[in-house]
C-alpha cells in the first residue's frame, strides 16, 4: 500500500484532479475533469471541484496522504486565495478553504491542503519525474497560452514572498511588451498573421514552419528569441544551472528549444550565465498534477 | 572575549582587510587597505593580501573563527577562482588559496576560508545589521561605478549555482545595454555629457540636480526608472519582499529611493509584485567588510 495525494490543477480551460502514488504517477482511472474558461464563477468553480475531488477520492486503495493544488497565478500562499491574469471573475476566491471543503465531503476527513501557483508545481514535478532531478538550481517553465514556471533550489520548491516566484512570462520583453505578449503560442500566432501568414492554431503554425514558410518560421525564431535573452537575464540574476522547457508551444519546431538556447548564450555576457543549458521538459501530460501532488508528498512547500 | 573573523574585500578601486566581531562590527583599528585598479596583477594583489591580512590579524584579543572574503564577481565557488569584469588580469586567480596562504603567515592558523562575490556579502550584512533583517525574499545592491548585489531567503544567503547570483547589473537594460551600462553612476554621468551637462563626477552630477539643473535632474530620473523597471522584473521573477539600495551613486538624490520604488510600481502589472518595497541600505561604509565577515560568522554559504 502505498501514500497517496490528491492532486487538483487549476488553469485557464480546466479544473483536474486525480490520485497521484508516492512514486509520481498518477494512478490509473481517478483523474477527472471539468472545463473552466474565463467567465468561470466561484459557484461554477466550486461544484466542479466538488464534483472532480469526489471522482478521484472514491477510488483511493490507500491512505491519502493531503490534497495538493495547482493553481493558475498568481496566488496568495498565507491568506490562500488565487487572482489569475486570465480567470479575474476568481479574484481573492479562497481555493484552499473550498477544496478543503469538497474534500471533507468525498470523505478524506481532516488532512492538510497545499496550494501553490501552476508554475511552482510543475517545476516540482520536473525535479522529481522529469529532467532537473540533479540540478542545484532549476527553472521549469511552460511556453502554451502563456508562460509561467518555478525554481527548484538544492531539490526545494522556492516559492518566493507570497508563493508566486517564476512568473518569468510578466518579465519585460521587446517593445515594453511582456514576454508572455511576445512569445506565447497566442502571440506567435497572432504575429504570423500581422506579417501576412494565414493559419490560425500553433499547430498550423508548426506544420507551415516545418514545411519552410519564412514567416511562419521567423515567429517560431521570434519566440525563441525572446526567451533565450530572457533567459539569459534570469542566468545572471539567479545562476542557474538548467532550464527545462515545456508546454504545448514548446513542440512547435524540433529544434525549438536549442534555439532557445543558442539565444540565452548569444545574449548572456557573463561565463557562468552562459553555461547555464537549456533542454526540453521530461514531463508528460500528467506533470501539473504530479506537481501538485509533489506539495504533498515531497514537502517542497 | 568575542568570536572574530578576518574579513577581506576585493574590490576594483582597493583590497581591504579587517576583524568583524560576531555584533557585525569592525574592530577598531584593524582595518588596513591597499589599491588594486583595472591593471592589477596576481602578483600585486597577492603582496597585497599579505600586508591587510597580517595588519588586521596583528590586533586579534581572541579567537579568529575563519576567514570571509567578498571579491568583485563574478567568482567561481567550487574552484575558489576569481573572474572580475572590470580586474581582467585577475581572471582565474585562486583566490580562496592565496588568502588561506596570507592568513598562515600572518600565524592564523588552519582555519576555514569562505569565499562569496561582493554582492552577496553586501546582502549577507544588509539582513545582519541593515534593514532586510525581517524580511522573507530580500535583493540588497549597490549601484556605484557598477551595479550588483545578493538575494537573501529565510535568513540565509542565496549563492547560485556557481556563487553568483544576484548580477543584475548584467541584465539587458534599454537598447540592447545591460543595466550597468544605462543607470550605474560612470554610465549616468557620461549620458548627462552627451546631453550637454558639462560635469565629470557622480558627486557634480548631485549638485546639479539638486541645484535644478534640467540635464542632471533627467540622469538621475533616467538611472532610477531603469533599475525600477528591472526591479519590477525581478520582484515578478523572484517575488521579493524588500529591496535595499546602497552604493555611492544611491546618493545621488534624496528621492532616489523614492523614484526606483515608484518606477517598479509604474512597470509591475502583478500585485504582489507591485507591492515589493524598496528601501534605502541600512549600512555604512563597512557593509562589505560585515557582509566578508557573515559568510564565516553567520554560515549564510
Amino acid at each position: 500500500m502505498t501514500d497517496l495525494a490528491l492532486a487538483v490543477d487549476l488553469g485557464g480551460t480546466k479544473v483536474e484532479a486525480a490520485l497521484v502514488d508516492d512514486a509520481g504517477a498518477v494512478v490509473p482511472g481517478t483523474r477527472h475533469r471539468r472545463p473552466t474558461g474565463p467567465d468561470v464563477t466561484p459557484d461554477r468553480l466550486q461544484a466542479a471541484l466538488i464534483q472532480v475531488v469526489r471522482g478521484a477520492a472514491r477510488n483511493a486503495d490507500g491512505p491519502v496522504r493531503g490534497i495538493g493544488i495547482g493553481s493558475a497565478g498568481p496566488i496568495d500562499h498565507a491568506a490562500g486565495t488565487i487572482a489569475p491574469v486570465n480567470m479575474t471573475s476568481l479574484h481573492g476566491m479562497p481555493l484552499r478553504d473550498v477544496v478543503a471543503d469538497a474534500a471533507a465531503r468525498a470523505g478524506l476527513g481532516d488532512v492538510p491542503v497545499c496550494l501553490g501557483h501552476d508554475g511552482g508545481c510543475l517545476a516540482l514535478a520536473e525535479s522529481w519525474v522529469g529532467v532537473t532531478r540533479e540540478a542545484r538550481v532549476s527553472l521549469a517553465f511552460v511556453v502554451s497560452t502563456g508562460i509561467g514556471g518555478g525554481f527548484l533550489i538544492d531539490g526545494r520548491l522556492f516559492a518566493g514572498t507570497t508563493g508566486n516566484a517564476g512568473h518569468l512570462g510578466q518579465m519585460h520583453s521587446d517593445g515594453g511588451l511582456s514576454l508572455e505578449q511576445v512569445a506565447s503560442g497566442p502571440a506567435s500566432v497572432a504575429w504570423a498573421r500581422a506579417q501576412g501568414w494565414a493559419g490560425d492554431t500553433g499547430e498550423e503554425l508548426a506544420q507551415a514552419a516545418a514545411s519552410g514558410h519564412t514567416i511562419a518560421r521567423a515567429a517560431v525564431e521570434r519566440s525563441a528569441g525572446a526567451i533565450g535573452r530572457a533567459l539569459a537575464d534570469i542566468a545572471a540574476l539567479v545562476d542557474v544551472e538548467v532550464f527545462a522547457v515545456g508546454g504545448g508551444f514548446s513542440h512547435v519546431a524540433e529544434d525549438y528549444v536549442e534555439l532557445i538556447g543558442a539565444a540565452l548564450r548569444d545574449a548572456a555576457s557573463l561565463a557562468y550565465a552562459r553555461a547555464a543549458r537549456v533542454v526540453r521538459s521530461g514531463l508528460g501530460g500528467d506533470g501539473p498534477l504530479i506537481g501538485a501532488a509533489a506539495l504533498v508528498l515531497r514537502s517542497g512547500s
